[in-house]
């Protein structure tokens, strides 16, 4: 049995040494990717001298306050306006490019308008260069703008239209099978009966894969059956999937037989049981074949069990390899009181009570492993230690948002 | 002008008033959709008394120690084992179905084994009816455990398989046209030159119209144009969107045009300009037509203005419509010094630092509107409020994650 710490450290260490291929998608699909290449800008920003301001522009002389409109710059629609003399102001709308010979913008607010002449309002502050964004003031051409490895969330998407990647290099989404074990389990669509039940496991999982934008492959029901198991998991391992989760079939029952058929299959043991609760008879190997090393995990049948080893164990690995950022982790004020008489690190199931700036945790009143309605219910896990056997109010926890 | 305050409360009346149609999707693409129907168990849970452990199932008798093991349940292999005297056992795995007659089961932890007898351990407990689930103790049949309206995690998967929805009705994604506006707008696949810059918003909102689990429609970029731009928006607002989100032409120059054009189209004006930095000349108004209210909002062209407007104005408001959790507000302290010389409420762009249990909000170099380089790198937007004319050194700040 390893410690919650030495299975983490180990499980995270097996998922970031999977190499991960690349593939190129269109920028509109390239949100929550992570990106495999850097950004260089292809040009300067801003490309050209323009207004920040919609005003006029002029040749700044700190004697002249008042001046003749002589022409227009519109946005995108750049006029060639002769300079004629210190007294010459173009009209111009922010972002628009700057006649050659005038260096400084006044906001239209600070300026009055009297027949064909505008002057400068005495509350104005009137400055040379101001309002102007100088060529490459932002960036140069060829800058280093995006790292290879960012996670993209929307503030990127400017960046990358005006660095025109209208194509984005982001690493592929590891390909997770899911295989659900034993001979009581009976797929969502069928009634269930006598001593069946609906197997969960598999959809809770689809959604926990898919919520760390990975992809998954579901392989399934099996039955509790040495040999049958056996083939299907060999097929599955020869299949093009980077990792495989199962459920069921690993705790001391007799017909808990994954670890065995694991262990035929060529999976190397690196850990099985976990100083936890729920969640203690998880497995965890690595299969090699053909180059690729396949981390196997093969977690509890109590849905749970499986829940909490999911969002404790795998979500902090995957999130780390795509550089996810995973805000979920929390102080907050134990409410109630709670004992365990054993060294096992327990996760809770908590509702959160705001209360007066503090954040209030309340365990849910079942802390059974198998109620999914209560698990649906529970907006955090909370930690109570390994050495720690009771909680009490006001007690301060380790909080994580599910 | 508007204060912050009524500008968010106007949009929010707004669309939260927009109806939102229901669709049914698989299961597994119910994830992060909020589900538009109230769900209740079509059986009770468990269905049938069952062992929450890998053990032995006895009829419980205080001072019967020892038993013969006369049999064996396997979860989803019910067999029924007659029962032949107080000393009958069953070997039961965890979810087995239990023997009519048995009430107890033993951990096989707390047993020991010899030839077909098994032993209580001395050390073990021993009470009637432990470590049994009896039928309905979870859940009786056609309890209710899902509400209409949840935003759907992948906690709440376990039940929704469990209770048989291989289909689940959601609440459509509302429509989002994008429309870029201005002359000097090139596509992404452009390369800039003479005074033309390329369309970054529609980039970026089409990301973050996603990321809020909505759908887009790009209408592309229009140009600064009386007539063709009131054909174009009345075209989009005749089309089957459920709001108009258009960038530039809403300020001070002379080719701001929008508000115009909106008037024209039959747009009531419910605002137009915010006492806020950036992001001031937003414009927001709804259209009527056939029975819909479609609201219409007129971002700023700068990137960091329209990007600011949708983190502050709009995000907050489609969570709300769809119950989707923001948990992106949070206080930090401030380093630096900042001063105002307005009474607009001040968006900043800053990193985040973690120092000895606090957070640290430091401010990016650069705070123009129109530097999206700088606004790839925030981690957050701090405030300045309305009445606030610096930030020094040790300030406490509201921050929100971008």
């Amino acid at each position: 049995m390893v410690s919650f710490k030495d299975a983490c450290a180990t499980i995270e260490k097996h998922i970031l040494q999977i190499p991960l291929d690349i593939e190129e998608v269109k920028l509109q699909d390239a949100l929550e990717r992570t990106i495999a290449e850097d950004v260089y800008t292809t040009h300067p920003y801003p490309l050209f001298r323009n207004s920040t301001m919609d005003g006029i522009a002029v040749k700044y002389s700190g004697n002249i306050t008042s001046w003749k409109v002589v022409g227009q710059e519109a946005a995108g629609e750049y006029v060639d306006v002769p300079y004629e003399d210190e007294n010459s102001a173009v009209s111009i709308m922010t972002g628009a490019k700057l006649p050659d010979w005038a260096d400084t913008v006044i906001p239209i607010e600070d300026i009055d308008a009297a027949q064909d002449m505008v002057m400068l309002k005495t509350s104005a502050l009137y400055k040379p260069q101001m309002n102007i964004r100088e060529p490459g003031s932002d960036r140069a051409a060829g800058d280093f703008v995006l790292a290879r490895g960012t996670y993209l969330a929307p503030r990127h998407f400017h960046l990358l239209a005006s660095c025109g990647c209208t194509w984005v290099k982001v690493y592929k989404k590891l390909k997770v099978g899911i295989l659900a074990t034993g001979n009581e389990l009976l797929p969502v669509s069928a009634i269930p009966e006598g001593d069946k039940i609906i197997i969960t496991n598999s959809s809770f999982l689809a959604a926990a894969v898919n919520s760390c934008n990975l992809e998954y492959v579901d392989f399934g029901i099996a039955k509790d059956d040495l040999t049958s198991l056996r083939n299907l998991i060999t097929k599955i391992l020869s299949s093009d999937i980077n990792v495989l989760l199962t459920t069921g079939g690993v705790s001391a029952g007799l017909f808990d037989f994954l670890p065995k058929v694991f262990a035929e299959c060529g999976v190397d043991v690196q850990f099985h049981k976990i100083n936890i609760k729920p969640g203690k008879p998880t497995f965890f190997g690595i299969h090699n074949a053909a180059g690729k090393a396949k981390p196997v995990i093969g977690l509890p049948g109590n849905p749970v069990s499986a829940s909490v080893n999911f969002e404790m164990l795998l979500r902090p690995a995957f999130a780390r390899r795509y550089n996810v950022p995973l805000r979920r982790s929390f102080t907050a004020q134990f409410k109630g009181t709670l004992q365990k008489n054993d060294g096992k690190r327990y996760f809770g199931r908590a509702r959160l009570l705001p209360d007066a700036g503090k954040t209030i945790v309340v365990p849910l009143a079942s802390q059974k492993s198998g109620n999914f309605f209560e698990y649906a219910d529970a907006e955090c896990l909370f930690v109570m230690e390994e050495g720690r056997r009771e909680l009490i109010d006001g007690d301060v926890v380790e909080c994580i948002r599910i």
